[in-house]
């Protein structure tokens, strides 16, 4: 493989189908939109990290369809069902606030959410399983919790989620 | 399934994914970037129409990346190669004036992108084969011709392609 494995189409290719916008991008790869604009339409070289971040996200979220999509079909064995919610994050502050376990490797709510809709996709295809993504509402998720008594935790917000499919 | 299968954050998750930015969906669904807005932040439903036209082509293009790997693979089987070279094309007015097979299914030439950027991925990751898009450069690829006698054709576009590879 050369030095610069993506071309500027690839990288802006790759960009897209990660959901993020030329923003986003240059804030994710700590460059201006500027010199993100430059690498894309050919006039600077992109750098190895640039491309190599963009990939590894790319790997990261490809991995997390996978073990999800597995998990999902393990699950079916004991409990079959053929709809299930799956809680994304609206924006930037309440990902932070609620799924900080993702930060590190997902660092934007975006990137979560495609995560998400790459995992809608394929279990439709390989589980026929329908999944809605439902954009955690605080306010709601607040309520619920209270109501029944629980706590702040994946779980909540995952029974919370399947709440609102009704 | 309801009659409204894509709620506004898995809308815009299949637009991000398709490459279209809300000007270009707007475009493609033939509706104001005012309504997509609306759309996707909730405060109107999307049209059924609407849904379905993202839908059938993010369905037109995974055919596509099965067809074109499909093909790539028994290809393989007489000629191995390694490296292969994809044309996309750089704007609309190329993509419309080189490529009009594919404008009743995929009009714009961010979707044939999307295309080929997803057949990259899945033959690297399925055949281990290397795919550059070579976005095409209409002064470049007429002097290729005249040189080699070719006349324009898909043919004559890859050859033009692959030349660009080494």
């Amino acid at each position: 493989m050369s030095a610069y494995p993506l071309n500027p189409i690839e990288f802006c290719a790759l960009r897209w189908s990660l959901g993020l916008d030329e923003a986003l991008a240059a804030q994710l790869l700590k460059v201006s939109i500027e010199t993100l604009k430059q690498w894309e339409d050919g006039s600077q070289p992109i750098t190895e990290l640039a491309q190599k971040q963009l990939l590894d996200i790319d790997d990261i979220i490809e991995m997390q369809v996978l073990n999800t999509c597995d998990g999902i079909e393990a699950m079916f064995k004991k409990e079959p069902k053929r709809r299930l919610a799956f809680v994304v994050y609206p924006s930037q502050a309440i990902y932070t606030q609620y799924n900080p376990e993702f930060l590190s490797s997902l660092p934007l709510t975006e990137l979560y959410t495609t995560a998400a809709w790459r995992i809608k996709k394929e279990c439709k295809l390989v589980l026929e399983v329908e999944i809605a993504l439902v954009p955690l509402d605080v306010d709601s998720y607040k309520a619920f919790r209270e109501q029944a008594g629980l706590g702040e935790s994946r779980e909540s917000r995952a029974k919370w989620a399947a709440s609102q499919l009704s």
